[in-house]
């Protein structure tokens, strides 16, 4: 492994998802738990030098009036993961990661989000221009006061509403011109801000939202400029997840799947932020995608409903139930129930992401890091949904570069 | 597609799989049903030259006193999946094929075995060297009668107990010495004597079902030396099938499967031969493995269990409970209810395996087809467990010889 | 038994439930099925003389252009339930009823109603007194025909929307002059009209859907004048009924129910009528009630969803999910998958309620039978919801009805 | 409230089951929890002079070298439900427990038990006499030194094994010469000694387990002679409470049940114990018995397995699935899962009975309380196993002794 710091700032670094990573990253950074879920301590890395997760220094911005210890402290009491005894050890890698949070942006909200942020602090920024120096300016500052390789910036906020993007999104020398008028639009929301932000800076983007983010056109463009690898969108941590690993098999043997109905109950800030429908409407369309493409079957009825079940606090319940058609027009059926903690899932998911970010900014690779498919529920540059294929890219990936290091080596 | 007839030739030619084989093959070459669940019917195979499905012959061995006729209305009393509408209009279909059934071989039966067999119609045959003589001697004059290409034996009788092998399975010559000693041993069973039958006489073999039969090394020997394709063990049609696909997500995101434990419930003459705890053995055993090859975690607690439960008649219900441990040791779990019926499930496996095994062998490839891993659960010759993996060998497969195909063309 | 015959008369007399009544009540009477689920056939109401199976006669209105015999194939057909064995030997009991079905009456449908009404034959009917008469018409005639000694009018046509029901429902007198009046009022739907037409000419009347029917008061004042027996609403067939007998369990042990999220899904006609918002809003709010009055919580989250799923033809497939909180907070939960067909569950509490009806008109019993409460979803004129206690009122109604013929033999 | 001190003893003292009463009774009467579970502290008791939860004084034997406190905190670490915090505070409380714990007494052990003894200090008694004899000592002595009004005794520890029991407990007489005889006898074993010490030194007897206990003949005289009110058997927490809270629905809709099988998964001491399959046949037998006596058809095929599966500790998954017959011949399905915790749902039970014991005992009632069969798998003296009608005989109970309460309060 290399030893240089590397940078990870949170957009929305105080949401259960960036908090869990932090406290994990260093509970096991500490050796007070083992790193279940991260795949890049597996065995399958190997050989790979990837930052170390001791050396990843956390920062971020945030809207609501919290920190990373209050933070940690309402999840545990909400979701019985994190003991007080833990948080107790790590207070000073807490207080330590509070230093570097800094009030985030908020930009076109919605409803719920300006509910969330009206309790907090929020930077009043004039123009989308000057949201993006200030972005700009913060990670700076964070990276020297840190003396970072680089840092990787994770867009881990609430989902945004679907909107029309704008047709200055389709190159980058229309979004720089729309940017520099002041002019506000629909789709220039704080995700893509962030993207821009973050690339126009040097520093490679990780969407782990189902926002646009660094997706759209005139981004992808400045990623290539500034030779930087960005990735998304929208971590697959629960029934999507199930979805693209089952899909597979009833394509794989000829059945043909009537109805495919999927119910997701959840009772945190996700669940409350996706009870405004345009949010849920993001959301669904990004979990119904994987189907279609795995089945290919235009006939299958399927829905995914999402209702905000305010007991189950940090935990999600999602019930499926697959109707399909086999041989000689037999109807048969299989249901599944899945009981998860998205944070707990998530997590881990950035902490590899951040990693390999990073190691592919450090092999000047840029662009979409399509490899990392299987992460991502709606993965950014690339068709394939099943979930053993896309983890396939990452296992060729992982071959090529010890392959690499170990001719280099040789030498 | 060749017009080039092919016989295909069933151990247990009135079970429940051979019989829905036959009428589903007969109700998809009359256009009467769609042909749903058999793979080899999809686009995957476009350019290949496999066996019309019009162009099968079907005939086999049976124990029991019955007929394929019966036998249809049997099932479609107790399964509700053929409906006697369609049974009337391939009367005669059925009927022909009664012409090529011939009394069935019982060797070292279980008790529930013979239970069946007694009220049938069985050869006695002195020793195990006559078996063989008179199981090729009945394939043969199928072959004949029908001016078939060649013949694929398929067996799928029921389950036998797990037997230690004799020394004389190790190689082909001491296997022939003991078969001429006439001898009794443990494991020589029928599903062996019908592989050693089947090869030496010069036709592919299929062993749907958990028992050795062609695996053990002097038939594979025999499987070489004869020039033949054959392949198994035990068709994945249910439960299995989900782990397969299910279990390779869990291993992907570094998820820790603490238990694993799966409940199956049946009420056909498989559910009723499976009281007895030996030959429940064997299946539990064939459905284990592939969880421990795919998580490749010795702590995971799992465990398999089949009862019979005679109201659920031709149908199956698993439920399989799934505790994991993930990030910072958060406890989650899944579960799913299957309800299938398992000769629906089975018979577009055996049409598509002895398409395949019949294309195999006109391309004079012989030995274990290990690219049809992902039709078995114990596939011979092959560690893969992994249901995309073990799919993607079969489409390398069709891609190769279909390239092939299209060069010849062109020339 | 008493032998004089019964006329029973169905509002929507193609429907699924209707359907699948006369061909039970034919099947049962020939003694060709069981009489599975027919609570009156079992020997606790041994010694009470309700009508035999035998001497109902069936009639009815349908909007539809069908008649008993198609719609008895086409359940056959999306239900698999009728066999065509069954159909064709009972033919002639079915076209005997189809003499009876004369074309309904639509009243401010729904769009859905309409819909299917379109397709048929609809009487028009300048006025709702027009209405009511050329109803109290063709059930005398109807009784008039078949020497009937009474008729049970039973409503089971598709679920209306709810409305603000009219000042003038709150007496009878008020309600006539409605009637006479001939203007147009919202809740004055089919339903009202049919359950005054049946009062006002001497019929007991029973309500198996949720719309209002006889419970409005001008119609309970009506029956009590009339001296007749009424009774409903909502016939109680799947997750209601499984929510009455486990909520109470919940009760009896103290457990607080945190959320009780219910998901239904349907794929007949019911479930495309339930498309409309309005039409859905009625069931869900008969099927919340139950809850609510058992658990005396107001703080449990509830909620119910109904879904059409076409593949499920005419099955209904429900999941619930009951979050709970026990001793010392520890948080625990239920789910159960309910997998059954409506119209076979409905079929037998229709035979019940009109054997019931007629035996109370018989005694002279007059209002609401609440005894009957077991039955429905809302049972009229009882806050009672806990299924047992419901059950334990019918019970003591025959212990009181058994013991009095018990007297009157002793004389 | 009267407010004399009642005396809790346990047979089985720092099991899941006690710990968690004693640890709750503690918290609910410091107001630091909620009495969610116990039923005698809702309205429903209102009026009846119940012994307060803060006057009860808890003591009891063990087998195991542990204490309540370390029970305790194994119980919080493996179950997650008690949390430090709330340990901390009742420290004191539970010390002053731990002075009244006394070596316990281990006679004709299974494997098991004797494994989990061998690891703490068991009391070496020569006889069953001696035994007996100690038992009362050390209940005698807990009374005098706490004051108490009465102590109710309650057998909380492992499920014994079935034993044919000898005929010397047809009688009283007989049983005494037995003992005095000092002979050994299959069914005298710990559950046996410890009801009859009870009975004879005037204390209450509550059988919480399968076991035998103070339902023998000879134990129920001695009851009736000592005037002492007594208890069981089986506390019915989970699986079986579902049952008996759902089996009347089917009989009630005259539903023909054709299989109900029932998957138990457990994880603790109790699961451990159950391996061993004498004991769980104790166990199997009691939760089967009550689906027969409310369904009253002996052709359901029913199957309660139990499954010793580690990772979920102190938690329980079951998973039932009641496979069913409707209307004519439809077949339907139920199934649920159920994800409890034993412990935390017993406790309260165990509250619920002790206060009711005491009560009784103050109202000189005696002989088998019938009326809290609602509490048990195998209530001792009645048949009825429909749980709301259990239910109803508790609120008739509560009703009458509310009804005496007030005419006393009037003179």
């Amino acid at each position: 492994m290399s030893h240089r710091k590397t940078g990870v700032w949170f957009v929305g670094a105080c949401g259960a998802v960036a908090t869990l990573t932090c406290v994990g990253a260093r509970a096991v950074a500490r050796r007070l738990k083992n790193p279940t879920g991260v795949l890049t301590e597996t065995r399958l890395f190997d050989g790979l030098e990837l930052p170390a997760l001791d050396d990843l220094v956390f920062g971020g911005h945030e809207i609501r009036d919290t920190d990373m210890h209050c933070a940690a402290r309402e999840f545990a009491e909400r979701a019985g993961i994190l003991d007080s005894a833990l948080l107790t050890v790590l207070q000073d890698d807490l207080a330590a990661i509070d230093q570097n949070l800094r009030p985030g942006y908020v930009v076109n909200p919605t409803p719920a989000v300006e509910a969330l942020a009206e309790r907090g602090k929020v930077v009043a920024a004039a123009t989308p221009q000057a949201v993006v120096e200030g972005i700009q300016s913060d990670v700076r500052d964070f990276q020297a006061r840190h003396d970072l390789e680089t840092v990787v910036v994770v867009n881990i906020s609430s989902t945004e509403p679907p909107a029309n993007l704008p047709i200055e999104f389709a190159s980058l020398d229309a979004f720089r011109t729309l940017l520099a008028s002041g002019e506000p639009r629909d789709g220039l929301t704080a995700g893509v801000l962030y993207a821009y932000a973050s690339l126009d800076a040097g520093y490679p983007f990780i969407n782990f939202t189902p926002s646009p983010g660094s997706t759209i056109p005139a981004l992808m463009q400045l990623a290539q400029e500034r030779g930087l690898p960005h990735m998304g969108s929208d971590g697959k941590t629960g029934e999507t997840l199930v979805k693209t690993a089952l899909a597979p098999m009833f394509a794989g043997r000829a059945l043909r799947v009537l109805s495919w109905e999927g119910y997701n109950m959840l009772g945190n800030r996700d669940g409350f932020v996706l009870k405004d429908p345009d949010a849920r409407e993001s959301k669904t369309r990004s979990k119904d995608n994987a189907l279609r493409q795995i089945l290919g079957d235009e006939d299958t009825h399927s829905r995914v409903t999402i209702d905000y079940v305010p007991s189950l606090d940090d935990w999600k319940v999602a019930w499926d139930y697959i109707h399909f058609e086999g041989f000689l027009g037999a109807r048969m059926a299989m249901q599944f129930t899945w009981q998860g903690n998205d944070s707990a899932l998530a997590a881990p998911l950035v902490l590899d992401l951040v990693r390999l970010a990073a190691f592919a900014q450090a092999q000047d690779e840029s662009g979409l890091m399509t490899w990392t498919a299987a992460y991502f529920k709606s993965p950014a540059g690339l068709e394939e949904q099943n979930f053993v294929k896309q983890f396939e890219l990452l296992e060729r990936y992982v071959a090529k570069h010890r392959e690499a290091a170990r001719a280099r080596k040789q030498h």
